[in-house]
């Protein structure tokens, strides 16, 4: 039985609150997060740079009091030790070689040691944040889906045509098949050795699991993140596994029996009485304020905030945003929710 | 008892074949379309000449033989009748003046016999297309839904910034919902016109309906779909309203139940099963074969189609497409589609 209230809830066990964390915890919105930010290079060595991006890993769990820590990295740090050069410019978000044929599949270094030396300092991080964390949170380690993280290869940035990536699997489905077991090898590596570093959960994110009909939903989102929990479990069979397929709708149903995963992330659109019905039975939900109410705060957070508590405490249950906080939000607002949530489901 | 196939399956009947129309089936793939387009001046003037507006609408049933026509128009001819100059730009999509506080909401005309006479092409071009519609074909007229409609609205055109409408309501909730009100009133009478012109089903397009979270989804999509279901079905008891809230997602449920639609229409995303047993039992539905199947064509496209007739063949059920088709789909992906879809379930 762990003693951290997040893994304890991620076993399905009752907690004695639910625990919380919000996504995109570490970032743009705390002045502390931006005078280290200030400091490094660029995003990209601040990723690469184990104490700075430990520390800042460890920020809001020193303001705040949430129950995880989650590392502080970028879920293109893969491509990145792929091959595929990453660039984050200001105000244009990340730019990287595009991936749009078998050729540009096949150059894609998938040499496991290689890659490994390249993503070192991310489990360097890992192993810095776990040695100092309080000793009642917890230590989420994660990856991009290889469908999210495909969307970016093949628009070679984060630009929104997400149909590129769909006209390329449909075009040419045995490359795009290739693209996606390439992801899934390294993301296995890469999670494993967050694992072995200390993360104690990992998450994947799918950001952009709605983008995809039904059918490709199964194929493109559900297989490969089977793949990814069926080897990880085999390696770690105790470390729970968090899948966050954003706007699956009632995909979510089908991904939540598949996928092998250990707790769903639901975002803001999910209606908590179908989630109380059709998913908590079956495993731990995490979410799913909306980010936009953090950003507001005052009573209208806090209602939606107690809504939540009040619809979803009752069962195993990881308070969290529906999607990551936005560099506009206040700290004050995030200092309110997280005094909420510490108090309880009924304060 | 209706006799066209389209009208049948909207009033919950089983038909010989399920009846087939494609969102957006009239435009840029067509090489017609695009001729009657080059002839006119801009895309606002097209919209608003009656004659050309007739003939687009008619085309695609020509060439494929639909059960159903649907009016060549644009969602934002509302606010433009309500006073947003609109205008439309090669390449960019459409551009309107902003309304972003409680002074331009207050702004929005709302005289509705003014609006009206703005309107009143639309309304000429339904009884010019009812009056030459093949006779077992049935004719749908449209609006956008005022959640949609006034995402262009406080954006200013067709940008992806739909946080900007959510910031709106969050920030200024009285003069957001005079907005959606006003939009609500417009709608109503935009579409109780077109039923007087000759319109035989309406749809509402609520294309960013899943931009929302659940709450917001209750509030500014589910009520206003509702106030103007409520109001055309006082006026027009047996004309079917078909309610499109696209990647609505598991809020599906809610909209079905409480939006006081005929039938609804659903996006690529939502899962062939689950529509089969959670919705379709309660009303008609329809959809949802993925654009870019219609775009590659092939067997891909025909066994996709097959899988949805074989699932949802067997009660009331319209087939469409899950978006609107795209300007790159080769007619002959239409022509052999329709051919297919002609031939009923089991060909």
């Amino acid at each position: 039985m762990p003693s951290k209230r997040l893994l304890q809830a991620l076993a399905g066990k009752r907690t004695d609150r639910p625990p919380f964390w919000f996504m995109r915890q570490a970032g743009r919105y705390l002045p502390e997060y931006r005078q280290v930010r200030a400091q490094a290079g660029d995003f990209l060595a601040l990723c690469f740079d184990p104490p700075k991006a430990a520390e800042i890993t460890l920020q809001p769990l020193r303001r705040f009091g949430m129950d995880a820590a989650i590392l502080f990295a970028d879920i293109l740090l893969i491509p990145d030790a792929m091959g595929c050069r990453l660039a984050f410019r200001d105000g244009e978000g990340p730019v990287l070689e595009p991936v749009r044929d078998l050729d540009a599949v096949r150059r894609l270094d998938d040499d496991g040691a290689r890659v490994a030396a390249r993503l070192a300092p991310v489990y360097d991080t890992v192993s810095r944040v776990r040695a100092a964390l309080p000793a009642e949170a917890a230590l989420i380690g994660f990856a991009g889906s290889p469908w999210t993280v495909a969307t970016y290869m093949v628009e070679g940035g984060g630009g929104h045509d997400f149909a590129r990536a769909r006209r390329f699997a449909f075009g040419d489905p045995a490359a795009f098949a290739m693209l996606i077991d390439r992801l899934v090898a390294a993301t296995i590596d890469y999670l494993d050795a967050q694992i072995r570093a200390g993360a104690e959960a990992v998450q994947l994110f799918d950001t952009w699991a709605g983008e995809l009909s039904s059918a490709e939903f199964e194929r493109w989102c559900i297989e490969p993140t089977r793949a990814i929990t069926t080897a990880l479990k085999h390696r770690h069979p105790a470390v729970p596994v968090i899948g966050f397929p954003r706007r699956a709708g009632a995909n979510l149903l089908a991904y939540q029996a598949r996928a092998g995963i250990d707790a769903i992330g639901l975002d803001a659109g999910v209606p908590l009485d179908w989630a109380a019905t059709q998913l908590q039975p079956v495993s731990p939900i995490q979410g799913n304020l909306d980010p936009m109410l953090l950003a507001f705060g005052g009573a209208a957070m806090l209602e939606a905030t107690q809504r939540i508590l009040d619809r979803w405490g009752g069962r195993p249950f990881v308070f969290n945003l529906g999607h990551g906080i936005t560099p506009d939000v206040p700290v004050s607002h995030v200092a309110a929710l997280s005094e909420r949530l510490r108090a309880g489901t009924t304060p």
